[in-house]
């Protein structure tokens, strides 16, 4: 049974190198986790458990690839930034887009008891995952400002949305309806005068999602010596304005 | 805080629709799976519950994405054909490849306990994935006949080798230089006359691979009527022959 | 002045290999005809010479890449059918692609006196192109025909236009008024009733376009002996029928 | 005759819009030129004649599209650098890089007797385009310096070549064997005591390629009032340097 015959179909492959030298975002998405967090009761409008298990997974994705630099989260979303030289895979796009997301759902599973403890995995859930390219520092900024803004903006919907579903009893239709062209200030008003929430005392996770990356940090060891040391964190912090980029030494690559 | 102003950076993303109207191949491969198998004591050459797993999973994402029309999968890899006017996701490859490769990897994680028992995950496995096109069908079928011609090639070879590692006491090195240049039929001859191993007895699925499609099968229900009906099935069959295509009706779409 | 420093740009290029066993079609475009066949008074609705022009440079075309199994074209566009094994420029999009818009705009303009005589060429033209993939062969005659289509849907509505324009002397607005909305026996009545033009007689190559492909002819040749030969030609025929597809060996690569 | 059945067939174009904001080259290459220089007796190793009508059809392009801001050319090659935020064509691939040559080869052959005037065009050449993108400014005055490096280097190549052979009696054989393997400063050397020729003394335009871009011009109209303006110019410089960059405004868009 000689192979050779056969061989010819690997000529089909198409090469997917991307562009050198532009920062990659790998941005992985849960699908369907509208019904999954049903299912597997998660509080509304954040869980706790569940954003831990997220940020979690990332994490294990950057030590696992260290050509991250940075990542951000929200919700049952992840994005991944490599360096601009990163030559992962040859820079093959499914490959690293693949391997990202097969890693990430392999620690989410692998983990979820950790964070749910009896509170069962019913059912596997699925990420998907894709390659963006952005050319210039200023384009990758814009590009997490814009995640992080996306998740102000989903937040303080879903927290008005839940408000008045899980405490104002109204039905998913007369909540949506109340909140249709609603602007942030109404908003606002709205969670403090109805339900007594003062949106900007809410944890900064559900408000600012989960930012990764490495931090420059003074330990000192048993001998008393302190050193500089680059560590893996997870911060809620503000990545648009300017102070996080003065800060840390984040895209000099 | 408005989001209008970052929200140029989704013009970034590029389209990636497969061509139409030619079958779609998601091969998923098992990264580092040299390491992961011997990490957790799999049986070699091959392993029951390893493979019982993988085609557990796949028969899962079969379940779960009926464009797919056969599967074949070998060792740590596993190949998902789609049919040709499949529309799924829009045809984005990126889409397609990642929701594959998350949903298996997801799977195998899931399910281990049912198939390794109190033999426990040590760290959760990453799966790489592509897509391959392929307009014809002579090229489809070539496509699988590649991968189950390649089974059989390294399972031949695996086989010798692990003898004469496991029973004749050779070094992996030495191993490999006792197989390097041998053909098939010398293989074969040393596994009987060495090892009273008869190749073609060893199990079809180490040498055949194993095959997911949709049968159709005749099913008596209980009033005794009995009906045709297409199921799923795992078969480890020949499919480089014509007898297989003939008997099933895989490529009518 | 050693190259050596500035040659990693070289690895910026991206392969652009078209998937095999695929038709590949490269359809060329006059970029602002409209203008051109006005400075250049073409006339309206169909210029012989201009048409003369197009199919002689589309035939160099042909001539110059045998791998052109036919070729199409009407008005200011011409589409190139390449066979499904064709391995030109190993496949490489841009190549063949910018090798074809090339070769026809050179002939375009070198063979302009050839058709137009002392009528001077003002200004070069320019056209544009691009590949497009057609996996089987009903999607191949399907594209052919729908360029076939088109002709006659615009020759009837130009027919239409420049007759109400040139001897119904109705303004170009009032012209595309008349004519908004109005389905084919419309306009054919039109024709008929108002300028004595039964549209069916009309030539052949304003209704069908311009089909050039291998034809097998017999030639005898000074010694009296006929043999079958394959000539190119240029024909003005149906090929959205099946006749023209039985008659003509075309598809069989 | 409805166009609706196989309108279907568009939806196999497939989009190649560019990634935005880098640079976008498109280098053209003339396609057999060996043998169009030959046919058509270029004098070698350099032909006036040909070098002008190759700026000239560059100056067109760089005429008609305003948005390449710098172009470079040698021997039967040009490249067109477009600013990083142009939208020329919505930055399609295709039909940029086939506009970008059809119309170099149009003004090519169209004034191909201003520049050879009796000494006819014999067949229309053909000339290949593609694009490459390039992410920052060093990127792309890399890509521009391996251009005019190379130009060097083959004419200090040819020169020689050519010397042996027209002067020194050489085969075309002989010629690459005495030039096989030797340093630039052997050839140099080789130059100046077998043919008298200073190699830094030939013309700029052969050892430097021609740079067309938008300069500041001080021009002083009728009235005697001096306006700075910005005018298309073909200059034969050092683009490797930082001189050239420090005095154009070229890269800031």
């Amino acid at each position: 049974m000689a192979n050779s015959k056969y061989e010819y179909v690997k000529s089909f492959e198409q090469p997917d190198h991307l562009l050198k030298n532009v920062y990659i975002v790998v941005r992985i998405d849960g699908r369907g986790f509208h019904k999954f967090t049903t299912k597997h009761d998660y509080n509304k409008p954040n869980d706790d458990r569940g954003l831990a298990l997220m940020n979690r997974a990332a994490l294990e994705v950057c030590k696992e690839f260290p050509d991250i630099i940075i990542a951000f989260g929200e919700s049952d979303e992840y994005s991944f930034v490599f360096k601009k030289n990163c030559n992962l895979f040859e820079r093959r796009s499914s490959k690293i887009s693949s391997s990202i997301v097969s890693y990430f759902t392999s620690q989410f599973v692998y983990r979820w008891k950790e964070y749910f403890g009896d509170h069962e995995l019913k059912y596997p859930p699925t990420f998907d995952s894709r390659c963006v390219l952005y050319p210039t520092d200023e384009n990758i900024k814009d590009y997490l400002s814009w995640r992080q803004a996306d998740t102000h903006i989903n937040n303080l919907y879903n927290t008005c949305y839940w408000a008045l579903v899980l405490k104002g009893n109204k039905t998913a239709v007369e909540a949506e309806e109340t909140l249709r062209g609603t602007f942030s200030d109404e908003k606002n008003e709205m969670l403090f005068t109805k339900f007594e929430i003062n949106y900007n005392n809410l944890p900064q996770i559900y408000r600012k999602g989960s930012v990764i990356f490495r931090k420059m940090l003074q330990e000192t060891n048993e001998s008393g010596v302190t050193k500089s040391k680059k560590r893996l964190v997870v911060e809620h912090i503000d990545i648009i304005g300017e102070k996080f980029w003065k800060e840390n030494d984040i895209l000099k690559n």
